[in-house]
């Protein structure tokens, strides 16, 4: 997505360690246009999948899951990270660790909003290591329901999420923008 | 607005003590379309202000505060409760207590994306005691900006928000829904 791959380049930042600081327009302040473009095109590329509902995990997610579940005229559910007041006792349950939390993080699906008929597309604002959008696909996994497909905005491969999802479950990963590299303060578009 | 109402008269579920669940449509699974509607709704009832930031605090004011932000072509801030790696040092922080967690949590806002300049518009899933959205107003005043309005999707009166919103904020307080008691297991609409 070129709109998206120069605002980065743009006004994107390269904290070091991997860290890409985009939260002038993704992830603390979102320019809700370019959110609502990169949703229409990853709702392009899953549509003939027949998606019934869009997962993600809060907080960063749920924008553009949000822009993609309304592209796909289907609800969006975020997982949550603590249980709060109005989940039911049973829920479905799984961890991952937190790359910029440096801690495990759980996640939390209510089992009222996600069934064994629902053919699930998650969607993430980035596609890193990959262990959050594993414990995504796990919670679907569970529920019975058929994951349909994983989509991300910016993908950065040498982290090598892909590697460990497409390990696991046969569907297709998409992502709108690659990064490649990021070493000596670079920002290198794939 | 009609249709949500009919919503949660339909699948709203009062638990007691003033808590609504609404979590298969409004903070958990995301009806797209309906919070689409809802958002627009906001936009129309605020557009004449010249709103040029929308701003809400995570997690479950993201949906309607992007949706909002879609229809007046402006970004979203979502304040964070927790400081990721990517923000400066020095932000704009305020507390507020939880309804719902039983204590005081921290706002965040990055001096980046809130400036002197800006006209916001404060947008949340509940205006319930007011407290959250007074902790936001406050940033905003800390900033420079001038904050021009506060919209809600639902709006609880019994919880006196309002009121404490409007003896310290001079602005239009707009609400899609308003609920004005929750006793003895029932949801009566104003």
């Amino acid at each position: 997505m070129h709109e998206l791959q120069e605002r980065i380049r743009c006004d994107g930042q390269n904290l070091g360690r991997g860290i890409l600081k985009v939260d002038g327009f993704i992830n603390h302040q979102v320019d809700a246009r370019l959110m609502s473009d990169a949703g229409k095109e990853l709702a392009r590329r899953f549509k003939h999948l027949g998606v019934t509902k869009v997962l993600t995990a809060e907080i960063s997610g749920i924008a553009p899951a949000l822009t993609t579940a309304l592209a796909l005229d289907s609800p969006v559910i975020y997982a949550r990270k603590s249980k709060p007041i109005t989940m039911p006792e049973q829920v479905y349950r799984d961890t991952a660790p937190s790359h910029t939390k440096g801690k495990m993080v759980e996640l939390l699906v209510s089992p009222e909003v996600l069934h064994a008929t629902d053919r699930v597309l998650i969607v993430d604002d980035f596609l890193a290591t990959g262990q959050t959008i594993a414990a995504l696909a796990r919670i679907v996994l569970a529920s019975g329901a058929t994951l349909v497909g994983i989509g991300a905005v910016i993908e950065k491969t040498f982290e090598g999420g892909r590697q460990v999802l497409s390990a696991q479950f046969d569907v297709p990963i998409e992502s709108l923008v690659v990064i490649v590299d990021m070493g000596d303060g670079q920002i290198v578009f794939g």
